[in-house]
C-alpha cells in the first residue's frame, strides 16, 4: 500500500513565504518522505502521520490570523504507484467490515480526538477510481461526515465541512481509511480553509 | 450530462480580496450558473464556457505579478448529479473514437489555441471513477500531454504541466472531454500557479 498526499499552502498575506516556512516547521515528519517543488510538497507514509502533519500546518498557519487555505491531493493504493515499506500500517493488517460498522468506527475516532480550538471550514471529493461500489462508499462517507456532526451542506461535486479543526482533519482520515476497499485506490480532494474574510461579513 | 467546477483563487498579497474580485469580473458567466460560498465558486455550464472562464480568472489575476494559485475541482457525468439543460454541448453529441485518434484530436485543439503570453506551472489528476478503464485512459491522457508539450513532469498522484496558459488550459479542457467514457463521470484535481518565487529563485 502507497499512500501520500501532495499539499500546498496558501496564505493570502504579502508576508506568505514566511507563514509557510514556519508552518513547515510544525509538521512532524520524521517518519514521512518529503519532496518539494514550486506547486505543491509531497509527503509519503502512513496515513496517521500524514494527517497529523497536515493538521499541524494548517493550525500553525491559521493562528497567524491570515486567511489561509490548505489544499491536499490524498490517494492511496494507487495501481500506478509501487508499493513502499515507509506506507505500512493498520490499514493493511485487516479487511473491511460492513459499511453500518465502519461509519461507527469513523465517527468513533473523530468523537475521541481532542479539540484544538481552531476553525476549520473546508470542503472535499472522496474518489474510488477503478471501482463499482464508487457511489455507494461516497454515500456511505457522507452519512458518516453528518453523525461526525462536521457535516455543513452538500455540494455540486463535493461536501462541504466546518468544525474544530481538530475533528475535520480527523474525519478527512477517516473517509480516506474506513470508506472504498482496503487495498484499493482511494483519492481525496481536499481544502481547508481558515480566517475567511466572507465569514466574517 | 451534468458539468461544472468548484473553483477558488489564492492570491498571496494582502489585497487578495481586490485582486479576486477583478479577476472574477473577467469571466465570461453569460451561459454559466454560478454560485459562491467562503470556500468555493460553483460553475456549471458547457465545458467550452467553464474552461475559457478559468482561463481568464487566472490569467487576469497573474497579471497582477502576485503569486496566485487556482485551485478547480471540475466534473462531468456525475451519477450523484442531475442532467442540467444548461450543461448541452459537444460532448454529449458523440461517442468515443479509439485512444490514439482522442489524443491526436486532443493535440491538434491545443496546438490551435492563439497563446496568452501567460505562463502556467501546475498540476493535475484525472479520475475515472467507477469505470475499470481507469489507468489506462490516465496513461493515455498523460501521453497527450507529452505530444502537446505541456508535460513538466511525472509527480506521485498528480501530472505536473507547464506552458503558456492558453495550452495549459486547453490541455486540461481536452482531457476532461476526451478521456474517460464519453457519458461517464469524470473528475479532475486542478492546481495552476503563477509567479511562484520558488521558480525565480
Amino acid at each position: 500500500m502507497f499512500s501520500g498526499a501532495q499539499i500546498s499552502l496558501y496564505p493570502m498575506t504579502d508576508g506568505f513565504v514566511d507563514v509557510i516556512l514556519d508552518a513547515v516547521k510544525a509538521m512532524d515528519t520524521e517518519k514521512l518522505r518529503v519532496e518539494t517543488d514550486d506547486v505543491s510538497t509531497l509527503l509519503v507514509g502512513p496515513h496517521e502521520e500524514l494527517f497529523a502533519a497536515m493538521q499541524a500546518l494548517f493550525e500553525t498557519a491559521a493562528k497567524t490570523g491570515h486567511h489561509t487555505v490548505l489544499h491536499a491531493t490524498v490517494s492511496r493504493g494507487c495501481p500506478g504507484e509501487p508499493d513502499d515499506p515507509i506506507c505500512e500500517g493498520p490499514l493493511d493488517a485487516g479487511l473491511f467490515g460492513p459499511l453500518a460498522e465502519r461509519q461507527a468506527e469513523a465517527v468513533e475516532s473523530v468523537k475521541a480526538k481532542p479539540t484544538s480550538g481552531q476553525r476549520a471550514d473546508g470542503q472535499f471529493s472522496l474518489y474510488v477510481p477503478g471501482a463499482s461500489i464508487h457511489m455507494d462508499e461516497v454515500y456511505g462517507c457522507i452519512d458518516f461526515l453528518k453523525q461526525a456532526g462536521v457535516f455543513a451542506k452538500p455540494k455540486n461535486f463535493c461536501t462541504k465541512l466546518s468544525g474544530d479543526s481538530a475533528a475535520v482533519f480527523e474525519a478527512l482520515h477517516q473517509a480516506f481509511v474506513r470508506f472504498g476497499t482496503p487495498a484499493g485506490h482511494v483519492a481525496l480532494d481536499v481544502t481547508i480553509s481558515a480566517n475567511s474574510p466572507s465569514l466574517k461579513a
